[in-house]
């Protein structure tokens, strides 16, 4: 680790800390170094006020100048509520910037970087450019594609199963990975299943932790068979929103919406096609879904390429059974050679149990 | 760490070193310390030779007597080669020893410490006793049993499969996976895979590393259907041994012993009954086999509660696929909560995929 690597990860940590007051902003951190001393540090705390570099030169004053300034991302060309950061910094007299991550917006990447370099001013980029992107991914993904950034998760057996052949699933994970599933609940926007798992298990799909925000329930429904006494319709601890197709059944909507549930009407007219619904959650400002369906819900976003990050929490344990439903099913993919790689894989402990982090590369 | 795992875990990397150069004889190292000072490391060389115990006490010659004796496996109470070690500790004048694990052999397990304790020395048990026990594994099993320790080994994607819905399999895992499977293969006496794995993939069961040594291939064939053709039986790289029921041709068993194949007569009527497989092959002091079979062979293993230890390489891909094969299949458990768990597990990455390791425990 080089003196840049150790001051860009001071910089994240700041960033990080911030999870979940910055919406609809990204998460930035900034650290100032000069003569080998630690002058100045900075972080964005919320929408509308200044951004990280700008905390960081405040905090350093006059030895900012001829320093070298950390941030993990591009400082912004435009002129908002704190004016151009990049303009800030030349002005500061700043000799060198080194930056984790280019805006993610293809339209304004590098601007930034072209204003530091007209004014004579060492730029390097790239410096835990993963961290910084990974720190980011939703922002990243929403901001450019107005579409939730979308992770899969399951939890299952060594042997893939969901469940046995008898469809006995209580319970795969341990209490402490079902307390991590809750805290993952909590940091997404929406959470997805069909209606067959409100029918067979009748989940409230809350984040049952103590500080949990719990995200909207997103139900795919294409004949609105939803049960009224269903937990989420009827507990009204979160917003439930449900997908239907052309044909449901018109008296069901309205005790629906009487119950204070919206439903979308899609153009499906056979099942409810995902590619619309996830249109339809980021017109509606959904900036991360997470899914927790079963196999075929699951292949029908992985066969569409949707599904952006996969988290698997793996139990210690085998159940066997050709019949046992694993947590991908559908058709599959018939070469093993077009199998979805996945990069960027992680696992950790938690408990007795595996947790695996992973991104889709979809041809 | 104390000191004792200290001078334990060089004990067990001295054992270790001499992995597949003592069979029958369980790996066993030792160390002696004097005044904090190290005065004396011995290990197993050879069936026939001393023990790690010996070697130890000679490298120490006087410095042993008020010293501290680490060794990973019980002293011996028998009248061996060597003479009993316990014998010889109390000799020296050993103040103290610390015991990774007792004799495996629950009937003269305990003896050695007895020797010791009687004689006024103190003994600690217990040090590293889970590596201890894991580096002898197989020789814990087989001189108590007589059945081979049998590891399941398979490569699958994340979401279990061995296979795309077309049967679709090679390659899962990358070159860095199959050379450890290699290695993996050489410390097997043998390898078992169903007659349909044959037919299927015609596989040659070598470990195709540069020391490699090829276990014995040991093929599950009701019918004797294997083809004249197959690697298995016409490439002469290892013995071949084929289980059979008692409906067999005979014509073909003869024309299989003509190309050096050992054909076993089981007493089954169906299919071969994996029990008396182990059985047979135990009687034939085959000490530990590998199971690289499909889905079915390892829950014919594993719902007789056969499989000691199983060994998972994990792809970061996805395929899906309801009808697509997973490696553990046959009827499966029907309760999830009567799941087979597995302990001391580890997981490690291999190049870009990842390694499990775990043991069953069986209710």
């Amino acid at each position: 680790m080089t003196s840049h690597e150790f001051y860009m990860d001071l910089a994240l940590q700041n960033a990080r800390a911030m999870k979940g007051q910055t919406d609809p902003n990204p998460l930035v951190g900034s650290v100032i170094v000069n003569d080998n001393r630690i002058v100045g540090v900075g972080t964005h705390l919320k929408a509308g006020e200044p951004h990280a570099e700008i905390h960081a030169l405040r905090m350093a004053g006059d030895k900012a100048k001829n320093g070298t300034i950390y941030v993990t991302l591009e400082p912004c060309s435009h002129h908002g509520r704190t004016g151009p950061c990049a303009e800030a910094i030349v002005e500061a007299g700043i000799k060198r910037v080194v930056i984790a991550t280019l805006d993610p917006n293809p339209i304004v990447a590098g601007n930034g970087v072209n204003i530091l370099k007209n004014a004579g001013i060492e730029v390097i980029t790239g410096i835990r450019e993963r961290e910084a992107i990974q720190m980011n991914e939703v922002f990243n993904k929403f901001i450019v594609e107005k579409k939730p950034f979308i992770t899969l998760k399951a939890a299952a057996t060594l042997d893939g199963k969901v469940a046995t052949h008898t469809l006995s699933s209580k319970w795969i994970t341990t209490e402490d990975s079902r307390l991590d599933v809750h805290q993952l609940r909590s940091e997404h926007m929406a959470i997805l299943v069909g209606i067959n798992t409100v029918i067979e298990d009748n989940p409230s799909l809350t984040a049952r932790i103590p500080i949990g925000r719990n995200p909207i329930r997103v139900i795919m429904d294409t004949a609105l068979k939803i049960p009224l006494d269903a937990q989420v319709v009827a507990d009204h601890n979160a917003e439930t929103w449900i997908f239907t197709s052309k044909h449901y059944d018109i008296q069901k909507k309205q005790l629906l919406e009487e119950k204070g549930i919206k439903v979308f009407e899609t153009n499906s007219t056979t099942s409810v096609n995902p590619m619309e619904v996830v249109e339809l959650l980021g017109e509606n400002l959904i900036s991360s879904l997470i899914i927790e369906g079963g196999g075929n819900i699951h292949a029908s976003f992985f066969e569409n390429k949707l599904v952006d990050k996969v988290v698997l929490y793996f139990a210690p344990k085998l159940i066997g059974g050709k019949a046992a439903p694993t947590f991908l099913e559908g058709n599959g993919i018939a070469n093993m050679e077009d199998a979805v790689e996945l990069i960027n894989t992680d696992i950790v402990k938690i408990g007795n149990d595996f947790k695996f982090t992973g991104y889709p590369v979809y041809e």
